[in-house]
Order: structure tokens, then C-alpha cells, then sequence
């Protein structure tokens, strides 16, 4: 996890204050992923049960489309909170570098979801 | 799960001779799911511990490309073993009725991994 | 159905006689790629005119999805009838070896997809 | 095309100074767009010319993650000039406006690829 040591120290300090993106829903997310490590367990069962393949096919991409989910509140909080958080860095160098990494980190996890 | 019970009697009948086509594989899917699940639970910890959101987007994509793998295997061993059980049914009526049905069965469950 | 009885031994050869999977609806397909890079063309146009970028976005979703549609149709056409012609090989050597060929060559064009 | 009518003034005004994102890189835009046009085309030759329907697939698999590529590029640029611009804006009040109606573009924008 090296992300966040390279992140500049202007950004840290904000997200030190503010806490993540994140952290308002915290509760949400915790509740989603409790959700999500049910279904997978359901998963499991079926495949243990033997049940039709198709069947099971539906529950995993029911579980990929909750995750998807996820992703995309994450994705959506870093935006509103970590970049924007670099464009409001008073000093304009380190601004601007603060934002060229978090957009950087946005595209680079945006893209991981694409794959 | 009304798609078994929509599937004809002579499909079902090749089914309970043969098992599924994923049964073979049953344990090394229960272990990919366990892992999944074990992956899922990590995610909610770094939620709870409030780490760096990239990084929770960063194990939200591996879950997600490990779910698709799963979701891969399940869809060969289908039409490897469902779709061509249907083919195999020697009553030609029979067998274009149930080729019918699995070849359907596969490409929505296809078109559901990819939306 | 007829695609089973269609098929001759080698199922290279029924491909050489019959055509692909995807022949007898050849001509939707071309009104579709055409209409597609229609839609190509349209979002060059709009990058052109430095239309918004969230409108452009929206366009090139709209054509993957597109391209989605086009590979789905091609995937349940070659299970339907690649797979399913090999699994009509009378001669059970060749016609398991076919068979392997041809699951492995759609979860193989699936996994892509899923990418 | 609503989207860019429901942003605010302050936003507007921005893109007004400063064009949008993907302008400086407006000619690569064109010529990847020329391409992925060229590869759309060479697929539809491919179905006139009966190619076997998994290397048809290939190409087609090759050009959606060509729009990837693009969507992501445009993604990038909207975040990091039209959110970042957002939240430049120095009145308050139509800055927290701006920052809003940009992410949730830019999430919506997201979600759409995603799925």
C-alpha cells in the first residue's frame, strides 16, 4: 500500500482532518459487504448442494453488480473528497501536483474496474 | 430458480445421470469461493479500519476479476457438459428442444456476466 | 433445429459447406456494424466540435454496449452451432476431441469479452 | 444532450476559459477514433467474407477495449479539468453547486462504462 505514502503531504494533512471519502457512509459499506460475503457464502452452498449451474451463474453476477456498486460509491466519494481535496491546497505547487496524482489514482482504479 | 423447471424432462434426465458439469471441479470451487468470501470480509475490515479508499478499490477489483473467473469456468463446464449432454439426446425432437433451451440458457447467462 | 443432422463428420468440412453460425443472419449483422461505426463516426464528430465530454462519454458507452449485443449473439451462434456440431461427430474420438476444440475456443472468446 | 444545459453558470464559464478537457488532446482523440472506425469496418468485412465467428470475436473484443481505452482517457480529462475546475470556482456557495453536479456526472458517466 504505497499509494498513500506517495500521496503529497498538503493531502494527507486534509484527509487527516476530514477523514476518507468514504467514512460518512462507513455504516452503509459495512453492511453492503456484510450483504456480499453472504451471497458469496449462498455461492458456495449451492455449488455444495450440487444446483444447477445456471442458477448459480445468476447469483455470481448478482454478487459482480453489488460489487460494481461498491466500486462506484468509492470511486465517486474519492472524486468529491480526495481530488477535490487537492484542488483546494492553497499553495499552487503543491495543488497541482496534489491533483495530478489523486486524478491519476482515480483513472488508474477506474481503469482496473474496466478490466 | 424456475430455470431447472423449465428445462425439458429429457435434459433433466441426462442431468441426474451425469451430475453437473462443474461437480468434478466441486471442491477446487468451494476453496475459490472460500477465498472470496475470505477476500470480501477483508474489504469490510479495511472499511472499519479506514484505510486509504484506493486501496479498498484496488481488492474490490481483484474480488471482482476472481468472481469473473469463477462465473469462466462455470460457463465452459455449461456448455461443455449441459450443451452438449442436449446435443447428445438421441430423440431428435427432444434434442432440438433441449439444445434450444441450454444454448439460451447459456448466451443470457453470458449476457448477464456482461452487463 | 436441423444443425445436428446438417453436420458431417468433420466438422471443418460442415463449416466449408454450411457457413458459420452467424450466416443466416449476415445481413442483420452488417445493418448492425454499419449502424456502429455510424456511431463511430459521430463521436469523432463530436469530439470535433468540442462537444461536452460527459455526452461523448455517454455515446461510447452507448456503442460498447452495441459491440456487446454483436459479440453475444456471436457467442450464442457459435455454441449453438460450432459446439453443438462437434458434438454430432459420429466418430467419438474425433468428436471429443472436436468438442474440447470448440468449448475451449467460446470460454476462451468469453473471457476476452469479460475483459 | 441536457447535461451540459443543467450545469451551473460557474461551470460554464470555466469550460468557456478554458475548453474542455480532451482538447489538448484532441488530435490523438481523432486519430484513435479514425482507427477504432477502421477496426468497426474491418469487422463487418470480416462477416461479409464468412471469417470463422471466433476470430470475428477477437476483433470485436480488440475494439471494445479501444473504447475502454478512449472512455477512460475521457474520464481522466473530465476529472481532472471540470471537477478540479469545479472546484476552483471561488464563490462558495456555486462552488459546492459545481463540485456536485460534476462528480455525479462524472460517477454516472463511470457507472455507465461499468455496466
Amino acid at each position: 500500500m504505497t499509494t498513500q505514502d506517495e500521496t503529497s503531504a498538503a493531502t494527507l494533512d486534509a484527509d487527516r482532518v476530514q477523514g476518507h471519502g468514504y467514512t460518512a457512509n462507513k455504516e452503509a459499506y459495512l453492511r453492503r459487504l456484510k450483504r456480499i460475503e453472504g451471497q458469496v457464502r449462498g455461492i458456495a452452498r449451492m455449488v455444495d448442494e450440487d444446483k444447477y449451474c445456471i442458477d448459480i451463474l445468476t447469483q455470481v453476477s448478482a454478487v459482480t453488480k453489488a460489487l460494481h456498486a461498491v466500486s462506484l460509491g468509492l470511486v465517486e466519494e474519492h472524486i468529491g473528497h480526495c481530488v477535490v481535496g487537492a484542488a483546494s491546497e492553497p499553495d499552487p505547487d503543491l495543488r497541482a501536483e496534489a491533483i495530478d496524482v489523486k486524478v491519476k489514482e482515480a483513472a488508474d482504479a477506474i481503469g482496473r474496474l474496466l478490466r
